[in-house]
């Protein structure tokens, strides 16, 4: 395992230290191979599909012995991350599923697994659904279930539906206590979680090292940073700001872990105060001593499991503090209230400046795109030589697409599961191929593949949709109002203060025009070697007040999807800039395009693009060509000149 | 004053009963007239500009004799409509402000007038600003003003800020009320309003009476209205309603009224049972018996003042009342609390289902539109004949399409208070032309006409811009843009869910993508017969959760405005209705125009269009030629044939 920079789980040690060169260098690289070689070896059977029935036998026998008449099981950790270690996959242990949402709810006599139109197929293949009957949100909401199935008389007194005050968010607390007390019962927070005490061989707590994360890629000191958001809090009317994401401490201190895949950071938590101190309460043992070094006498480190006593002695002193309800548990809520600390809801500080890309970190950002768009070049051209007598398989092609970023000699990791989808598979928004489900890539048919990567300058993102063979009348037509919706947001101008979902409509009306849609957001934010889907910011159909601002990576990914045929997609990660706009009435802001590759012309059917629309499809095309074929081979580089052809 | 169907404010009399006929006819139109010049002449000095200085010097005593030191003014009265009648205009008598929106705070030694964009010149010419210091908001704000003013000790402990409970809404309050305490003051609900003791010639209430409004206008009795609305309170968990939005409760009971100018309701305010049962709290003076009888014995009539004592007996007998705190008076939140009636705070049930028309309520706005497009398009062939010699002003052009409107022989009123603004007045967004203001239509100008007219099957609303002679180029290019925001929101298909704030950027792009944006939303509801302004969807840049629905009328009307140079606006109403679509994925929607009346082909860069946008343009002209030709004049229908060509 030597010379892995991001740790797998529950492994790391001193050695971990000698990484520090804040240059990247191949030897880093071939670690991650081996890393991922070792952990796909560690497979504990955690994702055991179904669960062994035994397992929610255990549970209810424990359930039963606290005097509870159920629990509620989410599938997240304490930081509602998208990635969740192993240890805390609680939800999978006990049902199988492995979905990255969902939740469970075990009763007594019943229990009830709710997931989305996502894992509609997924949960009946990967769970006993006569031990979990799945219900769909949002049609199917957890809260009425549990109005109408929580007992009003239980073990003892009311029906008392338990849950663990760590992985239920405030916000979301609410609705479940109420949908408790219409059944005439109770929700109530449960120390030590019940699963914790019946699963044995749970992981242990990953300890990947925290490593630097160098001014030459972040552009500003963590000391500038905190001092910039203990500002903010200030203003909040807060004395200290309670952070319980971990992309949030990863760029407020300069530092990147590997405690989950994909994404990489740290779990831990911090308190910022408004003199810029920072705790940082996190295991010692991930951090080695060029870190706690590195980050400086303004940060102390304290175990975990202090933070309880942290809160109370804020109380004492009569501290106000900020926390973000949507996100921060329940359990850091109900400590502060006994406290006496008087709380002051808002959202996390962090945030927006981390969104704000500044100048090192977007020129990190689009040196990545480069290497990535040359490696995802030698890809489709690879592809296109390879696909032609219908062999080809999703995992096959997949993988050579991460065997192709390795190659760079900078790929730190996958930016998340890669999305390789054939045929009717490209259809499903997020597919994942196994071996029961990868269909071969046939003459014909349309390939979506969806893909980025981890660089320590910055992180990728982007989907390509290929014509197998000859696409017919019908795929292109679909995708070319794809592409009219992904141009139309791309090239859009747009006044300052301008919110995503204000801009949402302009990647649909092609669509619309002829009665389709897509169920999914248009965009999402970026982090700069964080993680793939960052907030505050997002281009959706759903209401979000928070307005675009320059150095906002977003995504521009329009899609259309016909369930059983075929999928489209196509998304660039772009960055929002100053429109210089001669004569503007106030200020504009417009979109850089990072994500360079070619956009499959054989899907296009040029006759309903617009003047405009083939004008930017051919600047884009000479754009890649010019950035991209220095870098990569002959066949490729000639592959690409055809590929991007003026239309 | 015989055979006026809409009453001049303060007076009625039985004579008003014999016009009960449903059909309009030619004396209720001479009537309107005659009634237009009686409220010429009936000006007493309300509007004096600037207010004599007395008025302040009395309120101040008598704020001094109640132990107040400041008290709160707001363009308001206890409905919260866009109208306000005469005796209500308080802010208009104290400062001679007669803009449409405003607020005064008056303080023993300053007094301030807070205004929006539209209003920073008008203020300076009506108002003293030595007495009344003018501040804009959003940028300057009251609460912020009350919290660095109100004096932290007043004449009698800390210091008083005292408001009318009847004119401030329950979420306006709050705002005002943590400014006055920030300060170490208070906001005092006040009994009766101390400028109505010092204002001793304060006008009548309105007294114009109320006539029923036909099934063969408004497509549904009353009582299958009531009984829809009641069944909406009864799912809110409410008993009872309390409506105080006048045209909630002229749509409700099927009447209309005539209490304010343009828009024809009644003031006064209901309870609405979950019985169907209505009490209707208005003055008995203003219901002939014929009235009361159409009203049936499910409404109940009672004076105003017993409001109160109804609120108290709701909360003896438990009752939950639903009630709108946005516009719900503070005076009835506080009557409520002191009833302890449990309040279920919720959007005014009358409001969703009033905004979507039936289909006999469509079908009369489209003859209405009919109509009303006949006549302006005879207006604008006699502009085009008659502006040729640049002598025709702003106040004549628009007495002229008043005139036309009349001669249908069905106008009621107009819609609201037509905007005629010739070159730059055409840039000021609420211009309202004066003998002050007016300027000549002159040659290589653009002038703006927004005018609409209120009549019994339907209320119109339209702006268009005219080039006078020969448009610049740059004239030309804006409305241009102007006109294709216009397109791509008229032509636009979108799924049932969508709201208006999705779409309104579609009006904006054109103009965006050259650095233009105009400051004011793109689209409002219209009622039927009805207010020209009405809710709860809107197309604005400002959230709205509420989805279009079939039924819902909207105008579309994206402008460009140049400071001391032009202003363009191009406004059609339309309807949202099903759009059926061969294979849609969903159910889908689109818009219907209801506006005819050609829009000037003088003015557009036909280079700047798509082959779409012509040929939309070509379909509306043709359709316009094909209802307005035969209603028109044959100079008419010369200018008409060419207008309307085919580009």
């Amino acid at each position: 395992m030597r010379g892995v920079v991001a740790a797998p789980e529950g492994l790391a040690g001193p050695e971990w230290v000698e990484l520090f060169d804040p240059q990247p260098d191949a030897a880093l690289t071939q670690a991650l191979t081996a890393w991922r070689a070792e952990m796909a070896k560690a497979d504990d059977g955690l994702h055991a599909s179904p669960a062994p029935a035994g397992r929610l036998a255990d549970l209810r026998a424990e359930l039963k012995r606290r005097g509870l008449d159920g629990f509620v099981v989410p599938r997240a950790d304490e930081h509602q991350g998208e990635y969740v270690p192993r240890r805390s996959q609680r939800l999978a242990w006990l049902t199988g599923f492995s979905g990255s949402a969902g939740l469970a709810i075990v009763l007594a006599d019943k229990a009830a697994i709710f997931i989305d139109g996502r894992y509609t197929l997924a949960v009946r293949a990967q769970v006993d659904t006569d031990a979990f009957v799945p219900h769909q949100i949002p049609e199917e909401s957890p809260d009425v279930w549990i109005a109408a199935n929580l007992p009003s008389k239980g073990i003892s007194g009311g029906g008392k539906l338990g849950f663990d005050p760590w992985l239920q968010t405030v916000d979301g607390y609410e609705r479940f206590a109420r949908a408790a007390q219409r059944a005439g019962g109770s929700f109530v927070a449960v120390e030590q979680n019940p699963i914790d005490a019946v699963w044995t061989d749970r992981p242990a707590p990953p300890l990947a090292p925290v490593l630097p994360h160098p001014v030459e890629f972040a552009g500003e000191t963590s000391e500038q940073r905190r001092r910039r958001i203990a500002d903010i809090v200030a203003a909040k009317g807060a004395d200290v700001a309670l952070l319980t994401a971990p992309d949030s401490i990863a760029w407020l201190l300069n530092v990147r872990g590997g405690d989950v895949p994909r994404t990489p950071f740290a779990l831990g938590f911090a308190l910022l105060h408004t003199d810029g101190h920072v705790d940082l309460y996190m295991d010692r043992r991930k951090v080695p001593d060029r870190t706690v070094a590195w980050l400086g006498n303004a940060v102390t480190l304290a175990p975990p499991e202090e933070l309880g006593a942290a809160i109370d002695t804020l109380g004492k002193v009569g501290k106000k503090v900020l926390i973000e309800t949507s996100t921060a548990p329940v359990w850091a809520a109900t400590r502060l209230h006994a406290a006496a600390v008087t709380m002051v809801r808002d959202a996390d500080p962090v945030a927006l400046p981390k969104a704000c890309k500044n100048a090192v970190e977007l020129e990190g950002i689009r040196t990545a795109h480069r290497r990535d768009g040359a490696a995802v070049t030698r890809f489709l051209s690879w592809l296109a030589r390879e696909s032609k007598d219908g062999r080809l398989r999703e995992i096959e092609v997949s993988d050579r697409l991460q065997a192709l970023r390795q190659e760079t000699g900078k790929l730190r990791d996958l930016s998340f599961d890669t999305i390789s989808g054939a045929g009717p598979n490209g259809a499903i928004v997020h597919y994942h191929a196994t071996d029961a489900t990868e269909r071969t890539l046939e003459p014909g048919s349309l390939y979506l593949v969806d893909s980025g990567g981890q660089y320590r300058d910055g992180t990728t993102d982007i989907t390509r949709t290929v014509g197998i063979g000859t696409p017919t009348p019908e795929m292109k037509d679909r995708f070319t109002r794809v592409l009219k919706g992904h141009i139309a947001l791309g090239t859009a101008r747009f006044p300052a203060g301008t919110t995503g979902s204000q801009l949402d409509a302009l990647a649909r009306t092609a669509l619309w025009q002829v009665g389709l849609d897509y169920d999914h957001g248009t965009g999402h934010g970026v982090g700069a070697y964080l993680s793939v889907h960052e907030g505050p910011h997002r281009i959706s159909k759903v209401a979000n007040t928070v307005a675009l601002q320059p150095g906002m990576i977003v995504s521009n990914e329009p899609g259309y999807y016909k369930a059983g045929a075929y999928g489209i997609r196509i998304e660039n990660l772009v960055a929002v800039k100053e429109a210089q706009i001669e004569g503007a009435d106030r200020r504009y802001l417009e979109f850089e395009t990072l994500t360079l590759a070619p956009i499959d012309l054989t899907c296009v059917d040029v006759g309903l693009l617009t003047a405009a629309e083939k004008a930017w499809l051919n600047a884009y095309h000479a754009r890649v060509r010019e950035v991209v074929a220095p870098q990569v081979d002959e066949a490729t580089r000639a592959w690409l000149a055809e590929a991007t052809r003026a239309i």
